[in-house]
């Protein structure tokens, strides 16, 4: 379990394109691939983009050592000196990508990979990986924390993530996008997050009773009560309880009842009646803290019936983004390289949604100087100048929908992340993440954010690009149609 | 990435009892906890038990490190005997549990641990976390591997599992399912599954035309010949130049075309196609592979429009169980046990199918001597002596009704997995779990299996269990209601 290794995390197909590729010689030639997603789960308005700090470490840590490749020895047919080629592999990738916490949006690339045809291809296995799922559980948890609105969300969800690397990596996105905190201990001690918890139903059954179990905890760990009030009848033991060893021993000492916690039964109703007690009893500021499978629809609906919670616990739908528990980010090839020139490549397909944008490019996002907002993205090639005072944008998809427009800011989301595989990229810490996400986030209008029938954002393709991609298309109909 | 060191994988509330434990002194008593689930993923009859493996390693190797009670130091208020104590913990646990790829049931027990109530408490997380998801995903691959009868399925997930752990272990689950092999080559090395695969659109993009990709594949890898042929067009351009390359280049060299696959368009209606083209130019071994978001209904449904299928890739629907994406598994106190006498322990709820069972159990499993078929399971208390000629069973939920049954054969589920920490079980190799597993399914009639609205197997209570059980909810229902 502590040796765990990487490098071979690729899709057997990998080996067997590079094995085709070194045997004819065009692991000498470069192609360009783009990473990005065609929808966006749940019918939402946006992807937070994640999970590159991971592909970072994984290209960084590369080798295949001796004992994988004589797996790859046993399992494929392959000669021993493709098996050597491998053996010395460093990826020397170029490498281009929107930073962690980047809000991003279907048909627009958000990496970028320039490498051989060998090293460029054998990498998106991983790439997917790491990308696709820690977009997939930050978007939803910033589903979650905007449903929240102003009350805390906190991440519970390990013991049904999918995987280790699930609770961490789901911890960690849960975080930047909001949660004041985890119950993942390991993901905290990696990443530096804010954990928290108190007691579980055992907790208390293993006592005599309700009032000695809170009685312990309280006496062991004064200052950090939230007490689980729902093992036996929350109304008529659990508050009863939970106020009596406030009354009877906190408040003498000095502390204060922080919380208590409701883990079943209608929350709305019992939320509402514990407010009421509490607040009879003095306990102003004692909060209340509800879980049980919330999501944000249900976290939407407690809060539109006014019940009195302070924060949500969120577990095993935002960990494993139940509603949606896939992001299907793709890899595709979109030129390639020889001598120099680079060559537009396209994927056909009968559904014009799976047609890929073809060529080097790049990612613009146009801001509003009036108002700080985002106006669109617009994906263009990558050597085109972006005019910096006016801008004429049209929809790809009805490319007669035309607007003109000017004061505005255009940013360059994608950065350099590699060069020839060196890292020239400083790799935020998590705080920073957070931080830069809150900016990202601040710089959207609400309707593009909102949980339901959301305001679709624009990206648009530069004239250029739109123009190529129209002659490819014709080109390749042609072919085909022979 | 390589330093993966899984020891604090502990929601933080597990600490938190453990200091009150520690303080109060009760980490010197013993407690049962039983691991369990409710119900059944999509409205399936069976779950497959799976990721004990897993959790045997996590126990072997668990030690908190110097680094590790640092964060523990910094993040909760702990004394230092505290954490001295979790410096030096080993977890002497006795765990029992059913072999991986058992067919297993709601509300038994699958795994009993004993231990301090320390360590009894603080492995929850990490035990829930390994059997929750590896079990989900073998029995969804289960589920799969049913609907394609006698076709080939693999596992082509990694890309789209929620993290590297899960793209691991879902394509072992896969495997142990019954899936003849996996894409997924690092998964493929540590436990010794089949690995296959070919090609992806990229390769044949990156040639100047289709017909080149295949013959250079060809040439190089003649003996693993499967084409992806639905780039620009299956049946105008992909079956031409599959069957152009086989002709020209693979039979003429002594090799055969293996396969085609399709990963778009109307999959029946193309491999109908397709197959009449392969077996009107003589290549009727030429299996026809497709993959695209399938799964067990998908799978049905091609099979019920008899579409010459041989081999389904399936991959984000079976790595994520998209359909249903958590496993509820839970772990529950059952009992306490001081000075040697074991005290039994019952969690009530509103819903009387959250009311624990409890006690220190086993579990039996009948089986009719004539067929060699499962009857039925038992949950009894672990004191009780199973009569091997003749023996009453009662639906717990309608004890009046009942059935006195003879003729079978009864065995126990579980097994000792640890003895005070020490590990007394020889833990099965991935084909030896393979081959127990596909014992497991021939026991049982295939009404218990099927995809929809399966027999209901019966899982019932000893006389014994059932009227402790009726004790106790009465004694605490009477505690609560003074």
């Amino acid at each position: 379990m502590n040796d765990f290794n990487p490098n071979l995390m690729m899709d057997f197909y990998e080996f067997t394109m590079a094995y085709t590729y070194f045997k004819e010689g065009k692991h000498l030639q470069y192609a360009y691939f783009d990473m990005f997603i065609r929808s966006v789960p749940n019918q939402g308005g946006y992807v937070v983009f994640n999970g590159l700090h991971r592909f970072i470490e994984f290209v960084q840590g590369f080798k295949i050592n001796e004992q994988q490749i004589a797996y790859l020895r046993k399992v494929g047919n392959f000669s021993e000196d493709f098996l050597e080629y491998l053996c010395n592999l460093k990826l020397e990738l170029d490498v281009w990508a929107v930073p962690e916490g980047t809000i991003v949006f279907p048909n627009e690339p958000f990496i970028t990979v320039r490498g051989n045809w060998i090293s460029a291809q054998i990498v998106e296995t991983v790439l997917l990986l790491c990308v696709n799922y820690a977009s997939l559980v930050t978007t939803k948890a910033s589903r979650v924390v905007f449903a929240a609105k102003d009350k805390g969300v906190l991440e519970f969800g390990a013991r049904r993530a999918q995987g280790f690397d699930a609770a961490i990596q789901g911890a960690r996105g849960a975080v930047i996008a909001g949660c004041i905190g985890t119950s993942n201990t390991l993901a905290g001690a990696i990443y530096d997050l804010t954990v928290s918890g108190t007691m579980a139903h055992s907790f208390i059954q293993l006592y005599p009773d309700e009032y000695s179990a809170f009685l312990a905890y309280a006496k062991v760990q004064p200052s950090n009560c939230i007490f689980l009030i729902d093992t036996y009848d929350s109304l008529n033991s659990g508050i009863v309880n939970a106020v009596r060893v406030a009354k009877e021993f906190l408040i003498p000492n000095g502390y204060t009842l922080k919380g208590v916690r409701l883990d079943s039964g209608d929350l709305a109703y019992l939320a509402k009646k514990i407010r009421v007690i509490l607040n009879d009893n003095g306990l102003i500021d004692t909060k209340i803290v509800v879980s049980n499978s919330l999501d944000e629809y249900l976290i939407e609906g407690l809060l539109n019936q006014n019940a009195p919670i302070d924060i949500f616990g969120v577990g095993e739908n935002l960990i494993t983004s139940a509603s949606a528990p896939v992001l299907g980010g793709v890899y595709k090839v979109v030129a390639s390289e020889v001598d120099g020139v680079i060559e537009p490549k396209i994927k056909l397909s009968d559904n014009n949604q799976k047609i890929t944008n073809p060529g080097y490019k790049k990612v613009y996002r146009f801001y509003d100087l009036d108002n700080g907002k985002a106006l669109a993205d617009v994906v263009a090639l990558a050597n085109e100048v972006i005019d910096p005072i006016s801008y004429e944008l049209f929809d790809p998809n009805s490319p007669w929908k035309k607007k003109t427009i000017s004061n505005y800011q255009v940013l360059e989301l994608q950065q350099m992340i590699f060069s020839k595989g060196n890292l020239v990229y400083q790799v935020p810490t998590t705080s920073q993440v957070i931080a830069y996400h809150r900016l990202q986030l601040n710089s959207f209008w609400e309707e593009v954010l909102r949980l339901r029938n959301p305001h679709k954002y624009y990206v648009d393709l530069s004239l250029d690009l739109y123009n190529l991609k129209q002659i490819l298309m014709e080109k390749y109909h042609q072919i085909v149609g022979e």
